[in-house]
């Protein structure tokens, strides 16, 4: 049997389709299908990526495929009335590449192809357009010399911007058609001096020139290079396709144009998009002409208006899913030269994929799969009204710590913004970085901006958990608190002045840009009716088929009764993570924690605990009564103590300067004494690596006495719970576990704790004891560790830090250009890295099991809210995953697209 | 087959033997094999381990196993003409414990076993000493109580101590035979008021009650721990020994003594021991009566005395190693009680091992197995004059950072330090922390203190570089700088005082002590002829029978030409691990570096980095010149950059001072202007965590232009040497890796320069490049590293901070607590972690081969010179560990052991 190794599309007519993207590319198969649906593409051929292979193998296209290529050749030129290279009737052709991935490195495309010094004027003739004409020629030889003859693309520009400056023009759309003549003998003159032959005149040659340029563009270094770092097969090969061009600059009854089926913004079905009479597609976006609203051509050209909106409408059903096209008419003939699947904005998305289950277009599983995870944000943060913001550029960037829109009055320090926002005023704080003496004032902000620390800073874990928008790290801010002035970049704004934040894209602009309140929020929050609101009607509905889809469980990480309430809101089946420090941070509760701390002996540390144990009982009391009996992970004290002290760095300052000053007070009223006290427990408790120091269940081994407060706190709170007739389900979770004993031990103090108050308290408490695995020696023993712990929860905060040996804080000197060089495909603090903290969680997910099959497992660090993690959780085959209450649905859509994926895969392996 | 429940030995007789130990336990298989080796050891039976299996299992002893009891109790009887409970002549017996492994919790003895109120009588007149039979009466009811009967060992210490008041006396020694007496009866009084019965009178009973305790103390809470702790099966079981008591001070023909069969301290071949008449062995020890030189025993006892001297050189001989003894003369007769391998230092070893092998007593690969690797250092240390060190407790305890003895005057500074030098005084450095400024005082001092740092401090890891004897993070240590003055615990110690420091045991004693430095050493620096040493010579010997037996080849860590100059003398085979961070610090180098760090462009950069370059390359040659074509590993820059700089709080306190006093500038002439300047830079380099921060490959990736710099030094100074005729062999290492992609682009720079520099010199260099596995990713993706990589170091440091996530300098808070407390069986930054660490090291040098399979591997972290890691690196199948020069030997040793103990275990198992 011979090999097809072309295969044709054009007049509702395909040899291939869709499905074929091995064979004739994304490209191809994408043209194929078009005209099986019915659409009026211009006509053309596909040349198989088996032939590229065989083309690269043998140095030469094999006889068939020259043959079928001149066949089809032949078909495309009656189908278009046209002959390649024929003066009279010429037609002309674009090649591009086209693989089952898109790549760069690759041939792009070369367009007006067919062009020689002949059929430029027979062109000029036809179109009665020669500048148009001589344009194309021009263009070609500069394309086709470039990528297919390989002479550097700035020897053309230098010619043509010689030819600019010498006809007084600014821009190349103002050369005049007879100056163009000149470049394009220039050009061709050039070409003949670098190659030491003239630039091809034969159409057929040039086009078996440009094929062959396309098949060797698949060995080219970059393209070579992108498949290494992505794992691309090397044997793919690229496809070709061949069009016929058509041209919408051929007069009043030609025009080109862009549409979608629906509102991009909105969803609003009605057909919108912007046209252009006689004109190409370039100029519809150069904005030299202000296209025109898509309805107008219904006036301009009824009948192909009438014809495109029936063959959007068609593509759309085609498709089953809102359409972004391109179209051309050439005198009064219309073609679509491109559909796919239209960009949305969030809201967008939700109100089409629901539409069109409505519409009878598409399934519920079909639409959850429309909207991407990765856009729910979008429908729950504030955001910039976009005319206002569009005003504005960003005057400086920083990190994107917590996303959202904000805008307020500058301030600079917790006590103003807590007195500004008292009397009214809506303020963002500015601080070089955040401590825990900010707190009231990060929660009086409306946002917050930092000069230093990183995506896990004090300002950016506290940003994310209130749900405050946050930038951090912004390195171009110079604070100068003397005169209460921000210098950002070359602007000085002063204390009162208005600035503006975008968490989501981590900028800054010195000005007031407005926002707009995000009605899913309203709603969840009670502040707005949701049957007042369609964008949280549509919103539901499709979260509601999301968990009907998933297996996954979806958590929150929350540490108060009010997070918790919101966590429920946004669909948290439980909590995965409550920090009990951020407990210990209150305004009541810092003294009794540093009396903790600044003990002596186990008894003075009992005392100070005696103390906090009230406080902690009610916080655990108030999480139980919002969770109403779902699980609650709690976990007992992770940071370093010196973390709740004032920083050596600055008790050495203040008593470096009284000494020198001679003073015996600061201004805020401490002693020297009483600093140099201070300074001598921060001495012995500073660190120089604190992520690697003395914390996490290490704290409760050397001061068992606080493991047991914690305990105590938390079944007695749960017996009060109990006692109200409101079910419990405590899991006590020991972080920073890396040797089974640390567990055991832990676990042995908890134990005792529980039976003591269960024996006190005359009540049965239902609880589980599990670990965090957050360290690689916890992943490596994890079969051991298994043995004491109930439950696994992956803390890939801090297992990402420690399998990289990355600081998270520290890491932006280098880690951003590790991801835009290549080095690393993501960032792997956003998306885990499978290659290598993933199998840390592979080995620890068997190593588990095989020791304890019905271990719960779980992730709790933050990229239990990215989706591709995600993805990766339900691969791994974890009970859940848990993330800060904002993305909770976010993880729902994820976690619900990975089972539909999966399934989808599973029957497409059953059906072949 | 009647299964053998009792094996009995006695009159050069025995059932058993030494390789018993699965049966009998460690300790009744060493007595039967004394036995056999024709000792006179006072005669009894052990039960075995299956007996007490059997016991635990039906919670009765077999019927057989009772029988055979009998049987070989009469046997004893009959061996020793006395009766178990006869009062004419009463038969006293010890039971003991003893399973293959010792183990904390199980029950330890009884001794004088078959007292009772008839036969305490008998002893008495038989010894015609009451008051030794009514003292051994009250210890037997005493300890039978606590360990068979189970009362509180406190109840009879208060009984005890009640009588002692009475009579007004201090010790039990003085306590008088009448009130003896009356302690046995209140003894007897309390044990039947607690019990409800009397204390057994039956002899018989009281036996069986013994073994029965012996039993079930295998099944005791405190011996399971430390099973699972320790990994010890449970189903060993535990055998019980029964054996005759004999006594030493039954009068003027009775004696007891210790011995050792050669000099302990100095292997010297004679009987070196200590002897008293009519005493029992605890009163050697007791100190009340000062014991007689074991020669002495000659004059008084010539028999006994020329009996024992044959029977310990027949113990020596048949143990094949110096034998430290126990013995009892009773009534003229010689027992010996106990033999074992004597401890001797780490001198005495070495010529007992090498005087044995000329002895024709055994072969050198036995005499290698006799120098345990831990006690090498005690061979190349400065060493305090024994005597005068023991008159001189500890006054303080830090880090025993850089091993050896030093004695000298107290200085504060570097300065100081360097100025006293100069005037002829030794001096000990006494700093809070050190830094590069301190270099040029470390060096003139004779050891270093500090009051703060880790083991991986500056001043731990210079101090270990320069062979200094160091002590760090001393924190009983406060500074007072302003009178020169240094508290140590109570005492207070002045500048120029005397202060010495034990760097082997982290000790600090404020006197002089006087030292002696190490002939080895002196030989090794071509001070001390080597023929003029007789330690030197035997040294050398066993080193070079090591060097015969062992797989593994040793480098040194050596960064230098004097230092690789030193390594050579102590037998490297290469350099594994040149830091060339140590080369930026000379005091003419740390300008241009700070000028390299500070620059803002990377013009800049290089500019400041071609000042550099000629100082490396010096560095190079004269390291390949010392090491004449032996393989070199030079790893790239690998520190964080401020480590630079000075310290961001440092800077912070002087800015704050100069503002706060209004002044211009400091006193060393730093104007405010260039401090902020410094600031701002350092403001942006300042990490949370520097050891997860921006450093390794990552700055390589970074400031590309280092690595080219440092590759072009040593290229340049390979092509300069090679025109000298020297041999080189450079292997270009690259740190931190934990994406194949950093080191491919780290890899392409150097093969880059190696081809420049090649062409440029028009000459040929061989070199490798290759990296360290030093984060866990690093080791999980070894596969594909391998792909680049020519070879692997394991970087042990860096691996156990992230496989556990201790940060070493801060890990001192719990890490004494976890090793102390059983959590962890070994501090995993001295020997490798197996279980964790180790595993991710199996899991790399798997990977590595697969892909590679003649990768070259290695380990460079300072596991590399201890002896247990050492052996896992030998079982790992590594090709070199790399060590300090000092570790050297250490490691030649250790890896004969390995080799030879694998040896053993394969021709074990071929003949099982």
């Amino acid at each position: 049997m011979t090999t097809k190794y072309v295969y044709a599309f054009g007049a509702k007519e395909a040899e291939g389709d869709g499905t074929m993207r091995d064979l004739l590319g994304g490209k191809g198969a994408g043209l194929a299908e078009m005209t099986l649906a019915g659409t009026p593409v211009p006509p053309g051929f596909t040349i198989t990526t088996e032939t590229c292979n065989a083309y690269l193998e043998q140095q030469a296209t094999p006889a068939e495929a020259a043959k079928q290529i001149d066949e089809q050749l032949g078909l495309l030129e009656k189908r278009m009335s046209k002959r390649l290279g024929d003066p009279s009737a010429p037609l002309l052709v674009s090649v591009r590449s086209g693989s089952r991935f898109s790549m760069p490195g690759m041939m792009d495309t070369v367009l007006n192809l067919g062009l020689n010094d002949e059929t430029v004027e027979g062109l000029a003739r036809v179109t009665e357009n020669p500048r148009f004409a001589y344009d194309g020629y021009r263009r070609f030889i500069h394309m086709y010399s470039d990528v297919v003859l390989g002479i550097a693309h700035e020897n053309f520009e230098k010619i043509l911007a010689g030819h600019r400056e010498k006809a007084g023009v600014r821009t190349d759309g103002e050369i005049p058609a007879d100056v163009l003549r000149q470049v394009v003998a220039d050009y061709k003159a050039f070409v003949e001096k670098t190659l030491g032959r003239p630039f091809p005149q034969d159409a057929r040659a040039q086009l078996d020139g440009a094929i062959e340029a396309v098949f060797r563009s698949w060995n080219g270094e970059r393209a070579r290079t992108y498949r290494r770092i992505h794992h691309i097969p090397d044997d793919l090969g690229t496809a070709c396709t061949i069009q016929a061009m058509v041209f919408g600059n051929m007069g009043d009854s030609s025009a080109t144009g862009v549409g979608f089926t629906r509102n991009p913004a909105t969803g609003e079905k009605r057909l919108y998009g912007e046209f252009l009479i006689n004109a190409q597609g370039e100029d519809v976006v150069a904005g030299t002409r202000t296209p025109r609203p898509l309805a107008e051509l219904k006036e301009e050209m009824p009948r192909a208006f009438g014809e495109l909106e029936e063959i959007a409408m068609r593509l759309e059903k085609h498709y089953g899913d809102m359409q972004d096209f391109e179209f051309t008419i050439e005198d009064g003939t219309l073609y679509m030269l491109q559909t796919r699947a239209g960009k949305r904005t969030g809201m967008a998305a939700v109100h089409v994929a629901t539409d069109m289950v409505d519409e009878g277009l598409i399934s519920q599983e079909e639409a959850v799969l429309r909207v991407d995870p990765s856009q729910i944000p979008q429908l729950l943060h504030p955001v910039f009204d976009p005319e206002a913001r569009a005003k504005h550029p960003a005057d400086a960037r920083g990190l994107n710590a917590s996303p959202g829109a904000a805008c307020g009055r500058l301030v600079f320090t917790a006590d103003d913004a807590k007195q500004w926002a008292e009397r009214g005023e809506k303020v963002i704080l500015v601080r070089q970085e955040t401590s825990p003496d900010d707190i009231h004032g990060m929660f009086a902000a409306v946002g917050v901006l930092t000069a230093a620390g990183g995506m896990t800073s004090h300002a950016a874990v506290v940003g994310r958990q209130m749900g405050k928008p946050s930038v951090v790290g912004c390195t171009a801010l110079r604070i100068d608190m003397e005169n209460r002035k921000l210098t950002v970049g070359e602007k000085v704004v002063s204390e009162g002045d208005w600035i503006s934040i975008d968490g989501t894209a981590g900028e800054v602009i010195c000005a007031q840009v407005p926002t707009t309140e995000s009605e899913v929020v309203r709603v969840v929050m009670g502040e707005l009716d949701p049957t007042k609101s369609a964008l949280y009607g549509a919103f539901d509905r499709i979260m509601g088929w999301a968990d009907e889809a998933r297996r996954l469980r979806v958590r929150a990480n929350a540490d108060t009764g009010p997070d918790a309430a919101l966590a429920i809101g946004f669909g948290a089946q439980g909590i995965g993570l409550c920090r009990t420090e951020h407990m210990f941070l209150g305004e009541h509760r810092l003294p009794a924690v540093r009396e903790m701390i600044l003990s002596r002996t186990a008894e003075e540390r009992r005392a100070a605990l005696e103390k906090i144990l009230p406080m902690q009982r009610e916080d655990f009391a108030s999480i139980f009564r919002a969770m109403k009996g779902r699980p609650v992970t709690v976990r007992t004290l992770d940071p370093p103590l010196h973390e709740f002290l004032p920083s050596h760095e600055d008790l050495m300052v203040r008593i470096a300067v009284l000494k020198a000053t001679g003073k015996n007070e600061t201004e805020d009223g401490r002693s020297l004494a009483e600093l140099e006290q201070q300074l001598e427990r921060v001495e012995e408790l500073v660190e120089q690596n604190p992520m690697l120091g003395w914390r996490g269940c290490r704290l409760g081994i050397i001061y068992p006495e606080i493991t047991e407060m914690q305990a105590r706190a938390i079944f007695e709170a749960a017996a009060i719970c109990l006692g109200e007739g409101i079910d419990v389900m405590p899991e006590i979770m020991v972080p920073l576990v890396g040797h089974v004993e640390e567990l055991s031990r832990q676990r042995a103090l908890v134990d005792e704790t529980a039976k003591a108050v269960m024996s006190e308290k005359g009540i049965d408490i239902p609880y589980t004891v599990g670990t965090m695995i957050e360290v690689p020696r916890g992943a490596i023993t994890a079969g051991r560790i298994a043995e004491v712990a109930e439950f696994f929860s992956f803390g890939t905060n801090d297992l990402t830090q420690t399998t990289f040996g990355f600081s998270r804080d520290d890491a932006g000197r280098f880690l951003g250009h590790y991801v835009e060089s290549g080095i690393l495909e993501r960032e792997p603090f956003v998306t885990v890295d499978r290659e290598g903290v993933g199998e840390l969680m592979r080995w620890a997910v068997e190593k588990g099991r095989a020791t304890r099959s019905g271990i719960k497992l779980g992730i709790c660090g933050e990229h239990g809210g990215d989706p591709e993690s995600v993805a990766f959780c339900h691969e791994l085959g974890l009970d859940y995953v848990s993330c800060s209450p904002y993305r909770i649905p976010v993880a729902r859509m994820a976690a619900a697209h990975s089972a539909l994926l999966e399934a989808e895969a599973r029957e497409k392996r059953s059906t072949a």
